[in-house]
């Protein structure tokens, strides 16, 4: 690079020395709007932080504190760099929940899901190999895609989630064309951003094809018991053990502040994805690993989880009929559980260049092209009814009515909203997860 | 690579989509050893696990309740990739007993500062880049660059720490045969597994020796504060604001159950680590980042680390006295603070292939391979005396007499211990941190 293809080389006297990857990690654009956008004013319906208002902090405070007195020694210890062998026992029972049958043995504990879906990449991405991805797709994971310098292809969705057949036919593009294409990464339930759920039909479709193609299924799967009406479909891991990895969360059900995540894979992928962590971080944290069995055992998780679906059902009808009275003109799906609407936003309007005009009205979402490795999206854009309370979401869907209105006057006097570039957010901040 | 050059390829179905990395990490041929060497009856010296036990279990519990309790919509929560704002702060003054002047905002919390090992490793290495390190260095270091196809070449260290003529002449020699060096990486304080300190003398001018070559100085501390008859050392980071990255650590002085490290970088290098770790984990632990700054605003943290370096003085004493006693053949330094004593075995010695021996007569330690990068280190071993009791340290120390008296002899009867290649540790277990 020549020393002056950047204002950082001045700035930065390392500039020089950086890894190619790195030249990847870039500040996302929208960074500084998310920071006024945290801002007690504006109503947030941009980040994916779950509802922890809503869990008992009195009887969990008494049992960290039990968990500290009673069993210090080992909580305040390192661990073992695969994970709490009774926390990964604890998890298989949860994940029985979607029909899979797992050893403890198969199971690998990290920092979040976050950290399993870095490990996965960092151990089958050499720069250049393809990752096939719903279009759109999670933020979080096209940011650890970007940093390991691999390739997204997008493969569309409808209703019933990724579309065998056109997936199918881009898996037999690209080896036409010698691409190796790695894994398949899918949201199969509630999916962040799209909002719709894998059809269980075409669950064992999607397996054929990749298993046809020799393509891993990366099956990432943090909203999986979330659903709002009906019990969860059996997770495409409970179909295929060698074909699937699966990964899995308590951020969603429980609480994010532990970063307890996991995954499950084939034998000798585990051994590999033990091995990487223990580079990575040594171990994941005892104190954390032993609060969240602790909270499994003593706790009614089960029952827990059934408010906050309650909770999140009546948030998501409170968006979806804020929608219908303020904003006609957009179209979107109704999501079944989890936490997103996909809102497909009038013609003409870019929901990123609109973005400083909403958080300027007091109220944010994450723009569609944040879900794109390749720019598209812009007419897109991601609602969370997660986190606000039913009267702040009607607030802020009332707020962005207003804008959307105004970006379509707009539209109607030049023919275009605002002019700006469909850059993709390169990485996730956790407002965004 | 072919198909029938590993075992590994008939068991595991992916052997062949692995990335090119993924094939460094291999586990290492003593980790199940070590699994037998964590049994009760096995006086284990080879684990850098702290004494836990010297915590005041009850008043943190209580801590832990009241942080739930009272904060828990932010402990449980999703937090900022760069870490909690306060305990940022906190750190700061942490770092002002070894003379750092720094802002919060220089400040990146990590899951222990292993992940701020991995983090800069990524941001600076492209494979086949040079890290220039101590010999013998931290196995877990090894490890990481390692992961990320670095070469590591090792400068040799005496009673004062790196010598500085020879980095010179490193140096020189790796920029003549036209390497690319991007960081020295030096534990300076009671290093691992050397048990020297880097004297007052040379910090400065291993700083300039580096800032001459464009070398970026990774100052890795965690035992910094745990001397055990003098003041610390000023850190390098006091000495150089632009020119060293700085990582510190929880760990050794509290608990590394809740794996907070942490990592101080000039403002361009800090805002990267920042967008890489948010790419690996989203964010630290909230709970465990606010546990460890309630820690420090309410007990008395600079007591218990007093509390703990008598403890570990105790400790040392009774390695030192038993190795006197027992094994006086060997030669050893005396650590002023921190963990490790590295011991040299009367010659013909395999510290390696003795190992076995050693588990089977109850007593574990590290081979001296595991820290060197080509096979080195196989006339040392690392004893560590943190964990055990007095009494059983010296135990320990008897046992392993007794192996090594009896390799003495074979030694004089074959001329040699039994064989066995010098094959380095692959990556940490955190029985060796």
């Amino acid at each position: 690079m020549s020393s002056t293809d950047s204002g950082g080389t001045r700035l930065d006297p390392w500039f020089e020395s950086y890894a190619e990857r790195a030249h990847n990690m870039r500040a996302s654009e929208i960074r500084a709007l998310f920071s006024v956008a945290n801002r007690p004013e504006v109503v947030s319906l941009a980040g994916g932080m779950p509802y922890i208002g809503g869990l008992p902090l009195e009887e969990i405070g008494e049992m960290m504190r039990r968990l500290i007195v009673e069993r210090g020694e080992v909580a305040l210890q390192y661990g073992s760099g695969q994970g709490d062998e009774n926390l990964r026992e604890l998890i298989t029972q949860v994940m029985a929940l979607e029909g899979i049958s797992a050893h403890p043995d198969d199971v690998v504990v990290t920092t979040g899901s976050q950290q399993a879906l870095d490990l996965v990449t960092k151990i089958f991405i050499n720069p250049g190999d393809v990752v096939v991805a719903e279009a759109p797709s999670y933020v979080g994971a096209l940011g650890v895609f970007r940093a390991h310098e691999a390739d997204v292809v997008h493969v569309p969705m409808d209703a019933d989630g990724l579309i065998p057949g056109d997936l199918d036919a881009t898996l037999t593009r690209l080896a036409a064309e010698g691409r190796t294409v790695k894994f398949l990464y899918t949201v199969p339930n509630y999916h962040n951003p799209g909002g719709v759920t894998l059809s269980l039909e075409r669950r064992p479709q999607v397996l054929e094809i990749c298993a046809r193609h020799r393509v891993l299924v990366l099956e990432d799967n943090p909203y999986g018991l979330l659903g709002f009406d009906a019990e969860p479909l059996p997770a495409m891991r409970s179909m295929s053990d060698d074909g699937v990895i699966y990964l899995g969360s308590f951020s969603k059900t429980f609480a994010p502040g532990f970063r307890v995540g996991w995954a499950v894979a084939p034998h000798a992928v585990r051994e590999k994805l033990v091995l990487a962590s223990e580079s990575a971080i040594l171990c994941p944290s005892n104190a954390s690993q032993l609060a969240i069995a602790t909270y499994l055992e003593h706790s009614d998780w089960q029952g827990q989880i059934k408010k906050f679906r309650e909770q999140y059902r009546e948030r998501r009808d409170a968006i979806i009929e804020s929608l219908e009275e303020h904003i006609p003109s957009a179209t979107w799906n109704v999501p079944a559980g989890g936490f997103y609407v996909w809102v497909k936003l009038p013609p003409g309007i870019d929901s990123k260049s609109m973005l400083p005009r909403a958080v300027t009205a007091r109220v944010a979402y994450v723009p569609g092209t944040a879900f794109f490795y390749d720019g598209q999206g812009a007419d897109h854009l991601r609602l969370s009814y997660c986190y606000p309370t039913p009267d702040r979401i009607r607030e802020g869907v009332r707020r962005l009515a207003g804008v959307v209105d105004a970006e379509i006057e707009t539209v109607k006097i030049f023919g275009t909203g605002a002019a700006g570039p469909g850059d993709a957010v390169d990485f996730p901040s956790p407002n965004l997860a």
